[in-house]
């Protein structure tokens, strides 16, 4: 199976790119706000910094990608098709519609009914596809094909890139003081993003759940390699595999992700909501439980940014 | 029955009354970050701003006004007592431990089992009262002076006001270009202490729901007078009357509140988590349905604050 992202250039994309996406997209998404913690507060020196990007329309970061994916469409199309495990199958829906556009969207079953409802709301067609995110994403392919529409991929095109990057130029204007960056790491969209967007000024560490640890896998095989999801954050940080411009930034860097096990991921979600009232999905919650768990260490006096990157399944912890 | 507050000054505190709190006060508080939506998302002209109040350290503005009354205590002071519907009890029970200092609150039964686990969570012993928060404040007193414990007042002292207050003084730098500020009014002392912060520069409107209408009923009767409290957000917009300092400032002002029915205020509700991914407490939520009903008039082009004072009721809309 071709992997997806496979056949495009592996040029990464820029800091320039990524400030072309934000000038595109300008008001049009929300600018998140950050919320700064003392790290005693979670057993760390220093001070942490949230990045509350669950904020964001459609509540996750893929409305900057999606937004910007539709922004760039040639004139004249009419329609859209997407696949995911849930958020990015939101946001597509939200950047069709703001502009006018249908959206099919192919969700594979074990997505969560709230993310399928809030695809729903958005006014999308909604596509159940047996399966996992692969399967829903082989049906868009061929959507794609067979209907001629233009499909926008999750996490592995320029655009999708370059759109989440701009959380990267925001935390960059608001956190000058930041001397590292922590974000889950599902699809690699975000990580290579952000990565463009700060340009070797703040180091970004990617985090993924040792039960979907797929740039792990990655670095480890060499390349991108199919590998499986479980756990409380499979459904939004769970693809296939880690796309190629993740992978392409982790080895540019010469870095891996950090794993943490599902115990830090829930404590970490938990600590979100009873302390913070901050109701992060568990993907979203992976990049702070590093810093808990202590598998990220903070130096006395530093200033770390921790991306709470969506908010789309809303079981109470 | 003498009204709380009675028997003090009702001199108004001042800006510079609000800046002594904010350095007092320092970094012990969060400084809770604002979002800014397009009105034309809320059905309104202009912009709106919410000041995310429900970050704050134990989920309400409350911690801001408990910890400044705690910390103006006389040296040697080893306990304190306060009643509460329960999101002043939390933040006295989270401001006592940090200075250790041992917490007796009293709660009525009406308060939501979540407030009550929350004030236990922060190390305080909870006296449960039959009936309202009248009950409970009545009982509180009786503690205090035969114990000879300082009650710290939930709304009606310069220093919980003033806390309260340090709101303003950070939107006033968040938002200069703000035109109104908005915000729900229960015992007053965080419309007073905004009002205080702003000095004249920013009207302050202060909203109530319908069931709740205490600053209403005080302005026609031109004085506080008890009112019965009901409806969504009774457990935090429901105490015996309007503060001495709360009802002070609106005459001063010559302001009295905008009612919201319940239906606005559960639909501002579910705006906030289905929009925005921020879970607030019904109270919580009337500044921003007096907008949404069109109760509060925008015009195109402002730019509208609307404090989201707290989110200690997790029940999903």
């Amino acid at each position: 199976m071709t992997a997806p992202g496979a056949g495009r250039t592996t040029d990464l994309p820029t800091r320039a790119d990524v400030e072309s996406a934000a000038a595109r997209l300008g008001e049009k998404v929300r600018h998140t706000p950050t919320l700064t913690l003392h790290g005693d507060e979670l057993g760390v020196p220093g001070r942490v910094v949230l990045k509350l990007e669950l904020l964001q329309h459609t509540g996750s970061f893929k409305a900057r990608g999606a937004l910007n994916s539709v922004m760039v469409l040639d004139e004249g199309t009419r329609s859209v098709t997407a696949a995911s495990g849930g958020n990015h199958g939101a946001a597509v829906a939200w950047a069709a519609r703001r502009d006018g556009l249908r959206a099919d969207v192919f969700v594979p079953g074990t997505a969560t009914p709230e993310k399928l409802q809030r695809i729903r709301d958005y006014g999308a067609t909604l596509h159940l596809v047996e399966g996992h995110v692969g399967e829903a994403l082989e049906a868009c392919r061929e959507f794609s094909e067979s209907h001629g529409v233009p499909l926008v991929h999750p996490y592995d095109t320029v655009e999708t890139v370059c759109g989440a990057g701009t959380v990267g130029l925001e935390i960059a204007e608001q956190v000058p003081a930041a001397e590292l960056v922590l974000l889950g790491c599902g699809g690699g969209g975000l990580y290579a993003g952000v990565t463009a967007a700060l340009d070797g000024t703040v180091p970004v560490q990617p985090v993924e759940p040792e039960l979907c640890p797929h740039l792990h896998a990655a670095v480890e095989a060499g390349e991108p390699v199919g590998h499986g999801a479980a756990g409380a954050a499979a459904d939004s940080l769970g693809p296939p595999r880690i796309g190629r411009l993740g992978y392409e930034t982790a080895a540019r860097h010469g870095t891996t992700s950090v794993l943490v096990d599902e115990e830090s991921l829930l404590a970490a979600r938990r600590f979100l909501w009873e302390r913070v009232r901050v109701l992060a999905e568990p993907g979203a919650s992976a990049a702070l439980a590093a810093l808990m768990s202590g598998r990220v260490a903070v130096h006395p006096g530093s200033t770390v940014v921790v991306v709470v990157s969506g908010g789309n399944n809303p079981a109470l912890p």
